[in-house]
């Protein structure tokens, strides 16, 4: 993580206005951190969890679940997504992640970014660290540039 | 579906103890049809819906969630188990899988049929039509000879 | 791998009559041990190749190719397929899978199962061990009952 | 893509000192064009082409291989480099994408940036249009603050 990051973070917080207040933050972090014991990661030993908010304010959890064909398995975030969507919810304020790591804040790999990005980009993520700090950005920051949906039904040159 | 498969499915049912009953495959394939309901499909189209039942008798459903980028979508019979694992349990009796297709059972993908095999070889998978006909048939039987967790340990040879 | 299956196998061989020539299939399991070699797999450190033949007698290798976040990995036999795929070639005779087990045949994964069944069921998978003895098996005998194509233009009910 | 974006671009251009001339990314672009004639995408019917130059001046194409279960495909970028990596190559200049998009410069979706960052951040990724025009970025600036091989080794708390 170098300064510069940190910097666009900071600009973010000070021009965002959708934020969340800290002690819904915390509170999102702290149901991340409980949603991590439930991970089903015999092959990595590597816990994730993650905490999603509604915009009608439910919270729904999610945890990394492998396979023995490593590439089959889901992370923590897209299964709190998946949960949410099953249950009738598709429009989210924000996600926490959380992850055993003691010095790093845990972040959405590439594919759960663009299927947090599916359902909007302007919405929060939360990168946090087992002592409960975190930096916040939006999908949009994590994902800049995206494909999304609407570019399947764009203009397109005859073949 | 040829008759040779049909045979197998009735040998099961003359051999395997672990059957559910009538009405509950019935109400796990109306828990499945239910699940469809919150399918997020805009680019297929195609709704699917499965209902996973634990053997602590929980039933956790689940249905599509697609994506923009496609090979990001999850399907149904793996946003139940990993719904369920993400709610602490990862021990199943049976899933079933539902879809709109009027003539034809819905059958899990490659992938599904991995995911599921990853918590055990001989629990029941219930391919349904909407008029609530179905095959049974075992994780086993839809991915023999498979490859699963006790392959990454067994005995290699020098590189 | 039960009695049962071996005389599956049987059967296959005794009806078949697509079947390469002993020499074939063990030039292609001999392909498929060397494209082993370039496996990116340092955090499973299992090595797979895969050697994919073409009706127009053209052999593309390949080998998996993992992630940090575990499951944005390709087995060896998708990376197999998707090359000839983008060489032009999508007609396939059969495909040879070779690992380090000693003690067993290496056997594709459910996804890479559904990645050859796009292409036709009733093409032939050479699961190998080291020593170069193999299991034959059809497409379709290690994803009966598939999902494929055809279901997704099929009849629906009205919603 | 708004103006901030840009600008982002214009700066790295400014700063980076691993560019490739203005010939080698035309080349590169009408290489990923050329490759996108092998699509397999019944199922979008969006064609995505690119072309991976290694820092041994080698070229790999991918296309995007699509599948009936949508979630199995897999997208070109991802193709061309499997492809690399199983024929040997894992060091990486540059890779150019292309689709038909006329008005769009076609992006990576997460999933195949993250591919990407597996084998470094600070190689470069060129977003085409048909006609030619492009967007240079490096991997950094698409999966900022991004998930990577050392992540999974770093010091964690103690459950
Ligand atoms: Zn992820
Ligand atoms: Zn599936
Ligand atoms: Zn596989
Ligand atoms: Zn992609």
């Amino acid at each position: 993580m170098e300064h510069q990051e940190f910097n666009e973070v900071k600009q973010v917080k000070e021009h965002e206005s959708k934020l969340l207040s800290q002690d819904k933050v915390e509170n999102l972090i702290q149901q991340a951190q409980e949603a991590k014991v439930s991970a089903y990661c015999p092959y990595s030993k590597f816990r994730v969890g993650a905490a999603l908010l509604t915009t009608s304010d439910c919270v729904f959890t999610g945890c990394n679940v492998e396979n023995a064909c490593y590439n089959l398995g889901i992370c923590a975030e897209r299964v709190a997504i998946s949960k949410a969507v099953s249950e009738g919810h598709n429009k989210f304020k924000a996600v926490a992640v959380a992850s055993d790591m003691s010095d790093q804040f845990i972040s959405p790999c590439g594919a759960c970014r663009q299927f947090m990005r599916e359902f909007g980009s302007d919405w929060l993520v939360y990168l946090s660290k087992p002592d409960g700090t975190y930096l916040e950005m939006t999908v949009n920051q994590l994902l800049p540039v995206s494909f999304g949906p609407d570019d399947l039904s764009m203009n397109k040159v005859a073949n």
